[in-house]
């Protein structure tokens, strides 16, 4: 099997997404989690330019490492100076990574604007800068910026910038669509190109996804003879991201046959949602292999096919990348989708019974309002419950009232709510403080309700969701709450709809709650 | 310049999404946005499984349409009926739109499976129906439904399906990569293939995107010699959505010289905006073209390469598409972008100068709190301002209560907000209900300015948004609140952060209007 070497730049490259900010904690958990899933290369900064990067590798050198060859980034030289001169060179080799990525102009026009340096200058720029970390026993990957635009501009100028770097011992040498605004059929011809003209060279691929073509850019590269690819997690980056690296790493081991140190590919959902949930951004539903929607089926159709033959509308089985297949509820998809998430409730739930029906109608209704039970199951379950007459509740509620108040009374806490619970025939009234009135509600609830079900003690919420949905109304709005709740064993997810954020809370709060309690007496 | 037409199915397969659910008047509003543009085909609706659409395909004659023909979707007849006893083809002529598209099985396992029909049953099924659409006027599209796998799986039995479809005068087959999985070489290799064998074949080409690869995917089927795509705004649908037709349009005007109905390619911005509105979803910002950060500049030398030339790391012109170039802040790019943004308000402000400074030490300890300014620029002006000393408040807070209750209190509204402020030596002390604290107290606020400011009677908040930046604190977390205000003629974004939703909405609130008071004395 063909091999191909992965590195990560989320940490460099993805740095540079409009909503990302690391701290030096985060990067530390990312270059963790990016070894233990098999990646070759992680690109963690630019020590040159950014001197907290140098106290990351510091630490990042400490963390024993079993795939993963840590790896700094910095451009040539600076024109006009020597290596021992620049003391951004200096930084890099600080850094003290056993693999280096140097970046050099590829194009003319940039060397030209940007470092307005001549086609003389700049060969020796990267010359010199390659020859010195590799006499300093580095892995030496240089990436050729603008390569393809400059190919187009002036494929000599191009050709000779990656040639310096490979005759002065360039480990890989990766082209860059920079601007990322190349398509597949001009890759495949230059990447050709390159290969005919540098038999020797280790071609690597790193692409942009201005025109939406990144990942498959990155994908034909591999074909006519890359075997290095570059990329972020998630696509994170400036403008409109890298290539997904979530994406190109199964396309290329399940559909092109190529390998890597990756083993466990079934790791690849956990891998890209801990990196989402360390970088604080949302896996996208619909992101292949890895969006909670990748192997959703909705249609009506769809699903009666899928039924039949698991992979009818499935490119691969979703278990391959350690994601699962969902049956979504709309209109479209009807009843068959319904029964299958809440048959196991009552032997009276068939396709045709009336009581399928009612909750049909209900959930047509809620969803009118605004809910949404794709990712709020333990609500749907307490809807079909309460239709069907199965569910008891465990508490009623009486009245609660919240207080928000600046400045603070205490000089702390500026809310407070009250509540007034009945359970059974007993009534409970409790008050809590909160930092803010979501909060002290919740506090005041479980203060209430603690008396009567101890094992709510173990309970806590890990996850909390505000959406506006009709964001013109502004404060007016309507907002869909979802919370996310565990006692370290299940996980199950509620939701909440109302004008008033409290309110949808409190309505995803007391299902939450009830779910737990369900057979409980 | 070669041709190429466009077909539209946000409104049939989009709304296979996960989050879509379209009303009959969002329907409406979404084709006539369409037509606007230039779209040549918009496929709207199903009316075989759906009813409503008939009620949609009758409203929508009414339309005078410019540049758009109607069509409707639909199966090829069922197996062992006539096209005369099939209800689903008489719903589908029923619709009377001028255009039809037939899906029909290209694949041999899909034929056996989910129809249990044998090769030459299946080819029937697609003759009759394709002659019976033709015999009554209709354009008519054939979808050749799982045609990339059928071909790799049997090409002898996909091949009879599109020449079946061609024989009996479908105007354009189109080949589907239905499941999604395929990729760009082996897309050029088949169309490369259907060309040679029926070069009088007027090619479609339908991709969905498991892979990541269908804008690539439809791109290269372009140059290879289709002259027909479909897709959906923003790549909305089922799994992982369609082609984006907002990236592979640009594409293929721009980069590939081809040409279509739409003249006016600087509405593509808006127009997919709109319809990401009407369909209540957001527009990632990294999304290629249309994206709020497809054109901004976060790094520091990026930023001072594209301020030497612009086009540095820009792929095409943001104004050919209609959006524009950003400059990000962050401790990356530094003090040049800041200044670019808040240069105008003071002469002191120079690259070197200890203001600039002190604002920026300002910036990163709110950032650090989780403030955003990138999407906020009127309280990073007024942060700068207060920095400065040259921002006179125009009212201070003395406090505000906000109260929340459950049963409501009147019967209608659940809060009700005091606050008191001051202006000048004055104090006022105003109340309201309203549907929700935080619009309780944006009322309020209100009532107590206006006697003092009347001009903020024109403005209205437009846009309010909550992000929970800490979501495993749950109900403790950090929320972040973005406002966005109009008066009509200009629209401003503020922002909030605190663990208190109802503080950060008041300290969004609070800056809004004192951006609007710039000025006033």
């Amino acid at each position: 099997m063909k091999k191909v070497s992965i590195l990560d730049s989320t940490l460099r490259d993805g740095a540079q997404g409009e909503q990302i900010s690391f701290s030096l904690q985060d990067k530390l958990n990312i270059l963790r989690i990016l070894d233990a899933f098999g990646v070759d290369y992680v690109e963690a900064g630019t020590p040159a330019s950014n001197p907290k990067d140098l106290e990351f590798f510091s630490l990042a050198s400490k963390i024993p490492l079993k795939n993963t060859l840590l790896c700094a980034f910095g451009s040539t030289r600076r024109k006009g100076r020597s290596i021992e001169q620049d003391e951004y060179i200096q930084a890099l080799l600080e850094a003290d990574t056993p693999a280096v990525s140097i970046v050099g102009k590829a194009s003319e026009t940039h060397a030209q604007h940007v470092l307005q340096a001549t086609r003389d200058e700049n060969l020796a720029m990267i010359a010199d800068t390659v020859r010195f970390f590799k006499s300093k026993g580095k892995q030496l990957i240089f990436d050729a910026e603008h390569f393809f635009d400059g190919f187009f501009e002036n494929s000599d100028f191009a050709l000779a910038s990656i040639s310096a770097a490979l005759e002065n011992g360039a480990d890989i040498v990766c082209l860059c669509d920079t601007n990322g605004g190349r398509t597949p059929t001009e890759i495949i011809s230059v990447v050709n190109k390159v290969r005919e003209l540098f038999p020797s060279m280790r071609i690597g691929i790193h692409c942009h996804d201005d025109s939406g073509c990144a990942v498959a850019n990155s994908m034909v590269a591999v074909e006519a003879g890359a075997s290095h690819v570059q990329g972020t997690f998630l696509g994170c980056g400036e403008r409109c991201g890298n290539a997904d690296l979530s994406v190109l790493i199964p396309n290329l081991i399940l559909k092109k046959g190529r390998s890597c140190k990756i083993t466990h590919l079934e790791q690849l959902c956990a891998t890209a949602r801990s990196i989402a949930e360390i970088s604080n951004i949302t896996v996208p539903g619909n992101r292949p292999y890895i969006g909670n929607s990748a192997f959703a089926h909705k249609g009506g159709m769809h699903i009666d096919a899928t039924l039949k033959f698991r992979q009818a509308f499935e490119h691969i089985a979703p278990t391959a990348v350690g994601n699962h297949r969902r049956f979504l509820l709309s209109e479209m998809a009807g009843r068959s989708t319904l029964l299958e998430k809440i048959g196991h409730i009552s032997p009276k739930l068939t396709k045709d019974s009336p009581e399928l029906a009612a909750i049909v109608e209900q959930l047509k209704e809620l969803e009118f309002e605004g809910y949404q039970f794709e990712a709020a199951e333990a609500s749907l379950e307490l809807l079909a419950r309460r239709v069907l007459g199965l569910h008891k509740p465990h508490f009623t509620l009486v009245q609660y009232k919240t207080i928000d108040e600046y400045p603070a009374p205490n000089g702390k806490e500026q809310a407070s709510a009250m509540i007034e619970v009945g359970v059974g025939g007993r009534i409970e009234v409790t008050a809590a403080l909160g930092n803010g009135p979501v909060n002290a509600l919740d506090q005041a609830l479980r203060n209430a309700l603690k008396v009567f079900y101890p094992q709510l003690d173990k309970v806590h919420l890990t996850d909390y969701k505000v959406r506006v949905l009709n964001t013109e109304s502004a404060t007016a709005a309507k907002v869909r709450v979802l919370i996310e709740t565990s006692d370290g064993k299940m996980t199950w997810n509620t939701v909440g709809v109302s004008t008033d954020i409290i309110e949808a809370s409190w309505l995803a709060l007391a299902d939450s709650i009830e779910y737990q309690l369900i057979g409980v007496e």
